[in-house]
């Protein structure tokens, strides 16, 4: 299989995201050909760092980059030769299957999107994240491509995320929440109570409204949101669990018989910390566009990297979107028949 | 000072919050009047349980109750006689100074903006939530009281939640951040883009967007986002910290070892649950109303009621009404002139 990567995205550039190259050409023989894409000089030296001559690696050259500050549509417009534009068109021109960027997400939802297009029945694109409960893993859907979502976006983020579940994550059945402000079905926005009706008439395996609790203490496998909502809650997640590890550490040093038991405890620590470590996890799927695109969080360190080019691999390897086609084509026959013009 | 209390919301009833009364009623001498809402017969039986036979008790009865499954503002046109109607009132005719429920968030909202309307400026209430960081606590609003806000409700949101924190939480000149999806000015749904621009042009000490590790890592002092948001960052903070606490549980009572560990550490985890525990903070404000409004937990022990009582207290005593009305009235006269028609 060939991936893309873009080599100039995240907070720490290069560096990282290449040495996280070097850690997934080691890992994984299934990567036929990995693109670097972005400043070859810069690409090149820290090839160079890890003696990495690997032949599988091609350097594509970008002279621009997306800067956090560029608004998203217009980065596509205006930077035609930005590394994430340029790995897009890897994938465009059938040089690459997958592109893993961890960039501006914005920019890398709308090169994929204008550049690829939506598949048949997408209206917009949402980023399917992978969180860890107690028992399970689940899908949580948008989480941050699309935050103006319309009620028609989260129905087909609900038939995307069931798919994804099944056919990747291998539940049979997967149960589908709604997030909301109140488990009753009368609770929620305007949004939500029009999306609740939707999903109920659909044949999905739909649980109803879910809040917060429910995510951790009784998990459905996917978990539909728009992607405004859908971002706040992966980042909060991320930061009470990085507040209450630090307040523990912070705790646990405050004395010498604290040390010493936080010595004996340290295997319980530990298997916490890589339960809930984002880089084990690697990068969330882009749903809906026509080809593949991993978007991996903008901090990755080189182990969350290599993670991301596995989850571009398996996402190859488990062709997803046809599947997404089908039930979208089903749920139109079934449900909601389209208009002829429409068809 | 006089507080209703809605004796039949939440989700364990009578028991809970008669208890939470009892232990209000021992704590605290300034409560002068304390009237109990509900079910006159249970309330009694509560009372004699704890052996309270307190002269500034004063049962209300009221024959209904609103439940989960009713909608926000048909329970109170169609409940005239619920003991959260029948509370709100008591605030009206002048017999109780405060509220304090429980029960069903959207009905305790409803109630009290029906019954004793929003003050001058204000267009919808919203819920402030006071939540803990590392190094101070911050005010979360809208917690929930509005899930379908416009841009004008968040600017709102932002001089109540400065002036909250500032006279009763005592910071000086309180920072206050928009809850966004990315740090950068540019990044946002189409509401926050335009609340930016607001509170930009405001004379409050604005800091931008801010993401979910700006929670705790960064705070600020003031948190602005619409109430479904809100609602959602309040809940899923409780589940992540709920379900790191009942990990660790389980992986430090894996091996003796561990349990020693554990054992020796024991005051630095009860530190952290002291500090994460909603019981403690007691319960939420509603700003913008025309009277004073604490809504607790759901689930709150009698502890929680207790401070959710202390809340009130709290809040009759420090005046915030008027404070609000002021900054409210200024932010016309210096930053956006009202039309003649609506001064």
């Amino acid at each position: 299989m060939k991936i893309a990567l873009d080599a100039m995205g995240g907070d720490f550039g290069p560096p990282n995201l290449v040495a996280g190259a070097v850690m997934a050409l080691r890992e994984y023989p299934q990567i036929e050909r990995l693109h670097l894409v972005g400043d070859a000089r810069r690409i090149e030296a820290e090839l160079k760092k890890h003696r990495c001559g690997d032949g599988r690696v091609e350097i594509v050259h970008a002279t621009q980059m997306v800067e956090m500050s560029d608004g998203a549509v217009e980065s596509v417009r205006h930077k035609k030769d930005s590394s994430v534009s340029r790995a897009v068109d890897l994938v465009k021109k059938g040089e690459a299957e997958a592109i893993v960027s961890a960039g501006h997400t914005g920019a890398a939802v709308a090169a994929t999107t204008i550049k690829l297009r939506t598949l048949p029945g997408i209206d917009r694109p949402g980023i399917a994240a992978i969180i860890p409960s107690e028992t399970n893993v689940f899908v949580l859907i948008d989480a941050g491509a699309n935050s103006d979502a319309r009620a028609e976006h989260l129905l087909q983020y609900g038939i995307m995320g069931s798919v994804y579940s099944r056919h990747v994550l291998g539940y049979g059945n997967p149960c589908v929440g709604l997030m909301s402000i109140g488990g009753e079905d009368v609770k929620g926005s305007d949004l939500t109570k029009e999306v609740f009706k939707m999903l109920k008439e659909s044949q999905l395996n739909f649980r109803g409204n879910i809040e917060g609790h429910d995510l951790f203490a009784h998990p459905v496998e996917v978990v539909v949101c728009d992607g405004f909502v859908g971002n706040v809650i992966l980042k909060t997640c991320e930061a009470v669990g990085d507040a209450i590890f630090k307040w523990l550490k912070h705790e646990l040093t405050k004395n010498a018989k604290r040390m010493a038991g936080a010595y004996l405890a340290r295997n319980a620590f530990r298997a916490i910390k890589k339960k809930v470590n984002y880089e084990e996890y690697g990068g969330s799927v882009l749903l809906g566009v026509n080809g593949i695109c991993i978007i991996a969080h903008g901090t990755s360190t080189p182990l969350a990297i290599k993670n991301a080019l596995r989850v571009a691999a398996e996402s190859i390897e488990h062709e997803v979107n046809p599947h997404i086609i089908e039930e979208i084509r089903r749920y139109h026959e079934t449900t909601a028949p389209l208009e002829p013009a429409l068809r």
